[in-house]
């Protein structure tokens, strides 16, 4: 059961021939214009990175999408309704991996668009301060995330939309419901694997 | 020479006969809506205000202006030109005192309305953890952050504005400037009183 | 039913003579000095206080102390037991008014030495970015903070402390637990005012 | 000319038998007392770090390593002076890679005692919300930091050193200045690659 967005299940799409030499002439928005159909360069295939977690900690963003009023105020919290491997939905936040070369920025806009659409109108933070980092191991018990795959390092953000959500590839919908309804006992024993303590952890710090 | 905003100028404006009482049935909204012409609840007159001067710290709020891109970097700083007491004109952020009863992000919105205008349309950010907190004191040389007439405690927080600007009441415009351009010496050198190192924090804050 | 810890208890202590003209060499290292039986400059006496707080909100900092372990994690957090003013027993965090003409660091070390004593040895934060802001109301319900005397803006830091505690003044006893034990619904709900959720929003951001 | 400090250096000491199978009972304190002679485990021979190096991001703890006073303020910080590549003293600060499976709290306790060896006492953060989190990049010019060897993301706390210091490694000497001198422009030129901007970014935060 994944517990962090993977990019396995798209690597049949990966297109290897594309790699090699094009990280001579790279620039940062080729990260942003790279987020459609096709793989963006930084990606690997998977004995790559299925031997990279076997081996160091991988950089991830972790972002909880958010409504706000006018006053910056969070009114509704998005979660995002998935089918996991067992065909199971899970109920997750947006993940994803830091690719090679690209910026925490880049991979926050990537992630935000890839799970929520392209007119999804996410509002980057000023400052990439994250108000958590989460520490996901591949052994249970020896911190409050477990991610069976990896040592996942993620960095964590609030990120208001304002625009319109289209779910995407594995995101089947998004829901949002208010703050407290969020941080009810039942909904968040829905995000297993320490993904609930991130949204607590999002809104002590949102207040 | 004012280093943070003042209500005397104002003091002439406000009607004593609205505070008593009005603060049985406010609500916070109340605040925002008062934030045109008239003094908002909260308001105190010249003798009050003097008095609470040389008795306790008072609460401000200090927002840094400014003008972000796709992905929630810096592209412009706002500063603000204003006439000052002695008619010089004098260069300084959006500042403002949080009033009785009201919110932080009350005094925020209202505070930028007040120096920005309507239409503005400023983003408040989903935290209110302060980038920095600004001492100034009355005596020269006890700390970074000077105030002639006051000992205040500034929460400061850079805040994007979407909208439109037109500068009201004592700013007589607002200026956007790139990152590069605002530290440099000569232009960090036209904002005394410590204002010039709350910009300096809110850029090393947002990277 | 006091909510944040008041000066009114010591109101009668204070020597209105040593005030005026007081401020004039004032140096910040007097606050310290000061902490002991007397008050410190910046006391007011009540009818000053009583004045203010209908007036304007008042800066406070709270405090939550902690005991951590050589890798910097909370191992046990700190609470006050405190007669209140109807004789029940209540339990509270360190909080304080920050004085005229005093720092927050002075304040936080100040409001430390009166609750723990002298010898408690607290480490204090290299930074002043709070890790939240407590905004307290004096009408129930407008916030998740309620203070009956007075509209109170509260810099929260989690402080570790070293050495040894002994309670002094109105503090009976410090009682130390573990962040699992202080975060049981039983225990926090003898923290009322809001309290309790500083105590949330401190562990939510130490991890 | 190394810009985060590296493993390659002591790739020779590493012993390959010793990772094999270790993992299974490994425990958190493991990579404290690993942090000795020996390298611990999660270390990665030169042409596993090489390959990865190549494919994603690294994951880094960077430290200020400072000295405080009684309130918390900075009075002296601490820069490192390493022999580089080419024989030539650079001036750096503390930086490490982030094993696998070892947290970053124990990243930050061991890189500090690589450093500054094991008396040095280091106050870790009671909260990992880094002050600053930099991205190193392999081309120049993308971001404000470069290291030739790697994409890194460097995760950056100020910490205080209340022990003494005995330099180890390739470490030749720690140096204390004041902050004020630590900001002058001729000593911040001897830190390459954005470790001046760190600085920077640390002193701004802490004020």
């Amino acid at each position: 059961m994944p517990v962090l967005n993977d990019e396995v299940p798209d690597e049949g799409d990966y297109d290897a021939s594309r790699r090699r030499g094009e990280f001579d002439d790279i620039t940062p928005d080729d990260f942003i214009r790279g987020s459609g159909h096709d793989n963006p360069p930084g990606w690997l295939d998977s004995s790559d990175i299925d031997r990279a977690r076997r081996q160091l900690p991988i950089v991830y963003v972790e972002i909880v999408p958010v409504r706000t009023d006018e006053l910056g105020r969070i009114s509704k919290v998005g979660t995002l309704l998935r089918a996991g491997d067992d065909s199971a939905i899970e109920r997750t936040l947006i993940t994803g991996r830091v690719l090679f070369h690209e910026s925490l920025r880049e991979a926050v806009a990537r992630n935000i668009a890839k799970d929520l659409g392209d007119i999804a109108l996410p509002i980057l933070p000023v400052s990439l301060q994250p108000f958590t980092v989460a520490e996901f191991f591949p052994t249970p018990g020896v911190s409050e995330f477990y991610d069976p795959r990896q040592h996942a390092v993620a960095l964590c953000y609030v990120v208001p939309i304002a625009g319109d959500c289209k779910p995407q590839d594995e995101t089947l919908d998004v829901e949002w419901v208010s703050p407290a309804e969020v941080l009810r006992p039942d909904y968040l024993a829905q995000m297993p694997g320490g993904h609930d303590r991130i949204i607590r952890r999002a809104l002590a710090w949102a207040e």
